[in-house]
Order: structure tokens, then sequence, then C-alpha cells
């Protein structure tokens, strides 16, 4: 039993306490009436990093400040660079919390405030591993340095200003940041007496196609059947981009694609997902995708394209009989890692120019892109992540991916050059960014527990 | 020389006065602040078919009266119903007219008013024929019936009610207005010194189509690819109604169509169609539609499929990654001659029914449909308006459709088993529903003298 463990158990209250403390302040970043609260916020947690003897800095930015952190630097082990976020969404709307988000509150062993989970609560727990370490240990086994910005919810405009070294001073960021691997505790496990590590995110890449026939509607009498419809060509080509089976047609689109392995699929197929319970949490009668892979494949690992929003013509009641002069369509699809933006990109549009109809001018509008994430099955940090949780959880975590894009990985990726290990301690159903947001307080104490492991193991692997 | 040519000539200036006089009363019927100048016009109207000898009534209905008049039957001779409204357009935007809408300004040998040539001034030039004839030749040759309705610029309510037999009282309707052939003149020529005869008009049938797919928007990157998207559904549901030759692919679609004969067509294309100043008009880089038709065939005697208004998930600024939880369109079929809209509807309904990707809950709406409208060429009445108009413009008319529906014409062909003659005297450039209508008074003029020999060469036509 590690040193550490006893001194856990005998501050839960305390660590229950603190973490009330800290939620009580209203960080909502978003809102610029509760500018005061999230400053607060953000010197509640320098302080309390400053307590545990680190270096620390509240750093001013465009928006809200950052608070970092950093513990020395020790010989011949790792850096951890742990990334979070003190703010928190709008509470709204008030009335359907059955206690209010600013005064946390226990019940059935879940603890109730906005923040909770997301991400105060998660977020602490390397706090508290970390104050483990230092009253019971003396010292840290791995270098950590805190990374906790005051605006996710709202953009995270500063911590990107940050990360493009706008903020320097005396050494670069990439050089202050410099770390073996990233930690983020802002997700949740596979389920209730599950815990899980992310492994993978798909990337994504966000279009937006305007098309533009007759310089205005056309009565669709007179004119119909001698010039382009733009609803009709709309239609035509966003067909064209996916086929029956659900493949997407823009050449080249699979090239890059790294399969998905005979491990990682069985590690999905054996996560036995419920596809009649999905059903019938989304309301369809069916589930639908590319043919031949699981639904979990689907969602976590495979490209897909949707359309997220179209618009032409009359949309009013009843019937108007114009052809219209123009329409749109905003449509994103989700890539997998090794997937390149900018090649899909230039595909797309060359693709899109030839089957855009005679009489018909087309602009295509690139929103953002950001490339999938994946850490290979045999990381080291992977394995010392699913040991340390497994400990602190007492059950071993499964693998899982994720479906949607966490933008400050790619940067840490692309930026800092570092992987990021996705921990998370919240359940689903936690009611992040809803009223009555909650969080198990015996996996906020498992979260601890397994942080503290986690430095342990990650001071196994050899620099 | 006919008769009653020098008395046309004579009663040139009379005529402008006398319609001037009518225009001046801005009988708008949509906007019920102009009721009583609606009810003005009806009885200036009514006055005036009551002095040519007419039997008259002014027939209340739910919304502006009906002004009828019928000259006394004339044994074994053809009776003509004709039908024009006495209403008119909103004049707005009324800073851009050069003259205001209700003070008729003659210039450029043009009249300027709302209404020159909607329809006060194509309609009364069947008064004025009738006038001409009663004053040189005591009687018509013909029995004249007039059906002048005051609510065909908002929706017609009074007048179907009344040919549905609503307002019947010691007749049914169908009897009251027994005729043999209906005139009409609320249209234009072929162009500046061409008349025509429209001898066909295309049906339509317009629908709705509305998808809904999970019971509401969610995440894209978190769902995406495992559920079926209602607004990718709805693109491909379009697209599969058309294939790349414009050809619709609903099953049985051209099964009734009546092919254009070689004579149409010949004709057609003798107009030599202009498609390069057609192409500038739209402002638009190239035609489109049916592979092997001509753009008139197109437009006038081919049916279309056009997507009139189409919605799905996000339409704001900017980036927004949800797969929509519905989508909708609105969307139309022109029909022409002898193609059945029941039978359409049936056979679309099936098909959608059919190609409706699974996980997705499909609503078809039904809005209006009216079959398309076709005089044979050898139609004796036509040949009794093509020598009319030749006597009165001096030039044979052109035998031209129109693309769009005149639902009145359906009415008669359908309630009251009687073919309408079309016989426009006004401009394509007109401003019908725009600022600066105006009617050229020469057309007007030659207007009135086709209108007297039309009930001449009518009157030939054995009953």
């Amino acid at each position: 039993m590690a040193t550490f463990e006893s001194y856990l158990d005998d501050n839960k209250t305390r660590f229950e306490q603190d973490l009330c403390d800290w939620l009580k302040i209203a960080s909502i970043s978003t809102d610029s009436a509760y500018k005061e609260q999230v400053l607060q916020a953000a010197q509640w947690l320098h302080r309390r990093i400053d307590a545990l003897g680190f270096h620390t800095e509240l750093i001013e930015t465009c928006g809200h400040p950052i608070v970092y952190g950093e513990s020395p630097a020790i010989a011949n082990a790792p850096t951890v660079l742990v990334y979070g976020h003190y703010d928190v969404q709008p509470p709204d709307p008030l009335d359907e919390w059955e206690t209010p988000p600013f005064e946390p509150n226990i019940r059935g062993g879940n603890l109730y405030a906005r923040g909770a989970t997301d991400d105060k609560g998660q977020m602490i727990t390397h706090l508290f591993s970390v104050e483990a370490w230092k009253k019971t240990m003396g010292d840290l086994p791995v270098q950590i340095k805190f990374l906790i910005e005051g605006e996710e919810e709202c953009g995270s405009g500063g911590l990107y200003e940050f990360l493009a070294g706008k903020y320097d001073q005396d050494q670069p960021v990439t050089e202050k940041l410099a770390a073996d691997i990233a930690v983020i505790s802002d997700c949740s496990q596979y389920g209730p007496g599950q815990p899980a590590i992310t492994y993978g995110l798909r990337g994504i890449c966000y279009f937006e196609l305007l098309l533009n026939g007759p310089s205005q509607d056309l009565h669709s009498g007179a004119f119909g059947g001698s010039v382009a419809n733009p609803a009709n060509a709309l239609s035509k080509m966003m067909t064209a981009l996916i086929d029956e089976q659900g493949r997407i047609q823009i050449p080249g689109f699979y090239d890059d694609v790294i399969p998905l392995t005979e491990l990682e699929r069985k590690q999905f197929a054996d996560l036995n997902f419920d596809n009649d319970a999905y059903m019938k949490q989304l309301d369809v009668d069916d589930l639908s995708g590319e043919a031949g892979y699981s639904t979990l494949e689907r969602r976590w690992a495979r490209p897909t394209f949707d359309i997220n929003g179209m618009w032409s013509g009359y949309q009013g009641e009843g019937a108007k009989t114009i052809l219209p002069a123009h329409a749109g369509a905003k449509f994103s699809f989700r890539l997998v890692p090794n997937q390149d933006v900018e090649k899909i990109t230039e595909s797309l549009r060359t693709m899109l120019l030839q089957i855009c109809p005679a009489g018909i001018q087309m602009e295509l509008v690139e929103h953002h892109g950001a490339p999938g994430f994946v850490l290979p099955l045999e990381n080291p940090y992977m394995q010392a992540a699913s040991d340390a949780i497994e400990h602190g959880f007492g059950t071993k975590p499964v693998l899982i991916r994720s479906g949607g894009s966490i933008p400050v990985v790619n940067s840490f990726s692309s930026q800092l050059k570092i992987d990021t290990l996705l921990l998370g301690w919240g359940q689903d159903d936690d009611n992040l960014h809803s009223p009555n947001e909650k969080f198990s307080l015996a996996d906020f104490h498992k979260g601890i527990r397994s942080s503290a492991y986690l430095w342990q193991e990650i001071a196994k692997i050899p620099t």
C-alpha cells in the first residue's frame, strides 16, 4: 500500500470541503457580470497551488487569467502538463435546479453544483494528489506543470494566444510548457463502475457551400425548366458526397485513414454497447452509418459526413411557387487519425467544382479544421495511466475513443509536440452544461487516488 | 371594313377617358382599408354594363362583390363568357412611381396607372367592343356574359364559392354561366408588335416533405455516423426525384404526357427565342433543363421539378456542429396537359416511402394541385380568335403557351366544362404588380378592335 493512501483517506472530508469552497465562486466566464468572481476563482486556485510550494503565476490574457504552477524539475523523471479549467457554464435555467447551483449540496453520494464535474471537481483531483505526495513523501516523483485556464467555456481565446507565444516573457511558451505527456480530466468514464481512458478523438473539417443561380427568385411556372435551380443543385452536390453504403466519395478521402486494428475492434466489441438502449435514448427506430462497422466504431473511429444546416428559398407557411436564387449548406466531415484537413479540403473543392451544375456559381467557405488524435495502445504513458486507474478505482479501465474533437489536445500535439492522456472521472449523465450538474463523491476520491498513483507510475518511465 | 370600325376610331379619346375614370378608383382588394373603393369600382363597372342593356347583377360574396352581366341569348349563336377582374395590386413602393398610381398619366404612348393592364385596361376592351356593336349594329352577334370579380389579387375566395354554387338563387351557377367558350384578357402578347394566343398552361402539384430523425439536435461529433441525418436524407430523396438529364424519376410520371406535335415544336422554333438575351435577363451563364428540348419547350410544355424552399439545422453565422433533428422541403412539379395530379401524388408518395432511409420518419403534405390546360390547335374558337386578332392588330398572332397555371381556367374547364381563350393585349414589361404599371394605348385600341372582331368571328361558328 502506497504511503499516500492513508493521507487520502484521512482527508476525504476536507477535500470535499475545499472543493465546495471553490464551487461557491460563480466563475461564469462568458458573462462579463461575473468577471470579479472568475478572478476570485483563479486567485483561489493560485493560492492553493502556491501552497504546494510550486512556482506560480497568474498570467493575464486578453480574457480571463491563466493559473500556472510548476514544481521543481526532477532529474531523469518525466514532466507532466496538467490542463484543466476553473471557469463554468452559466447555470440557466435556474428554476430547474433542485438546490442552487453555487450552493454545493451532497445527496445520494453525489455533489451537486455548477462546475462539480466540469471541470473544478475533476481538475482539483490532481491538486489534492500532489498535496498527498508532498505531505507524505516530501517530494513529487515527477515534475508537474499546472496549466488551468478560465475561458474553456467561452472559446479559450486567452489560452490560444498564450500557446502562440503572445505573452512570452523570459522564456518561450513551448519551453515553459515543455513536458513528456499532458493529462486532462474533463470527460467521462465508460459507465458507472467502469473507468476508461479516452485514447482517440476524431478531427473535423467544417465547410459552408453557397450556390447562386439567377439574380433573384423566379416564378417557378414562368421560368421552371429553363434554368438550374440552386436548391436542386445543392441536394445533388450534397448527395454526391456520400454513397448508399455511407462511404464518402471525395477522391482520396480514405487514403490516409489508419484502419482500426483487430485488437481495437475486439476492445470496442467487448464493451457490449447496447444499440437498443441507444435507439431509445435518441428516439429513432433504426441506426445508420457506414456499412461494415459497429455503432461504436462508426461513432468513435470512422469518418462521417453530416449536413449541419441547410437553407434555400421559401421556408414560411403554405406554398410559394419560386425557383430560389440561392441555396446554402453547412456541412462537416469528422476525420480519424492521419487524415489531413488540407488535402481533404482541396480534394473536396475540386470535386464540388466538377459537379456544380452549369448556370450555378459556387462559393466554398472553410470553417474550422482539426486533425484526429490517437494514442497508440502500446504508448507507455497509457500503460501507466491504466495501472494508476486500476489502483485508484479497483477496476482496470477500458480503452475508448470519443467521436468529437478537443481543440486543446490538437494544440498540445501541434504546438507543444506532446500527447495527451484523457482520464475522465465523470459520468455521461453528470448534467454538464445543464441544471443539476453533479459529480459522484466516490469517483472524486477514486480520481484523486488514481492521480496520486499516476505520478508514481509515470515516474517509472525512462525519459 | 366592319361597320364598327369608324365608331372605334371616333371614340378613342372617350374610351381612354372612361378607363382613366375607372383607374382613379383605388380598388386594392387585399387591403381592407380600401373596401369602399373596391365597391365603387364594382359599381362603376356595374353601371357601365347596365348601360349596354345587359341584365346585370352585383353579386355579394364572402369577400368583394362579383359584377355579372349578360346580353340576351342569340338563337343558333354561341355564348361567350368574358372573365376579368376589377381589383388591383397594392401600389407599394409608392416612391418608385414616376406619377401617382391612381392618377392615370399618359406619356410616350403608354397609360401609366395601377390596373392599367392588370386587369382594368385589358378587361374593359371587351366592354367597349360590345358598346361599338350596340351603337352601330343594334345587336350583338353572340350572347355575352361578363363575369368580373374583385378578388383576383387576393385569392378569388368569393369567385370560387360562387362557382361552387354557394350563391345560387333561381338557377344553378353552371346553368347561369353556361357558355361555349370563355375569353380572358389578362396576359401578354409574345412581344412588341407580335400579338399572341396563349393556348396552353402548365399544371402544378406542390408538396412539402418533412423528415424527422432523432428527437433533438445531436452533437455531430458524439453521434455522427451512428444515426441517419435528416438533412442528408432530404438531399438524397430530392436528388432521387430527377436524373442528370432532367427527367423526373417518379414511376409513371410521363405516362399520360401528350407529346408536343411536330407542328407545335416548329411554331415554338419559329419564335426565334433569344437564349442569350434570356440568360442576360436572369443573370446566369448557362441555361439548364430536360435534355432534348428547347428553352421555350422546357418553359411552356415540359414538366419540371423544382425545390421551392428547403431548411434544416443551423442557418446562422459561423459553425454549429449538430446533426439536425429535422429537415424539410417545399417542392413542386409543373405538369403538362393530361397528367393527373392524384396519380402523380400517389406514385410520389410510394416512391418517397421506399427511399426514405431507416431511422427517419417522413411526412408528405399536399399543397395545391391543378392540371395543365391546352386548346387543340384546330379548335374553331382559336381560329376565330386568330382571325379577330389579325384584323385588330394587323398581324397574325403567334400561338404560345405559358409555363404557369391560371386556376380560373381550370375551374371553367372542370366546373363549367368550357375551354378558355387567353388573349393578352399587354406586354411582358408592363410592370404588373410593380411600380409604374403601364399599358400601351395603341395596344389598348387594337385590343378593343380585336374584341369587336372576335364577336363577329365567333358568331360564324355553328353551335
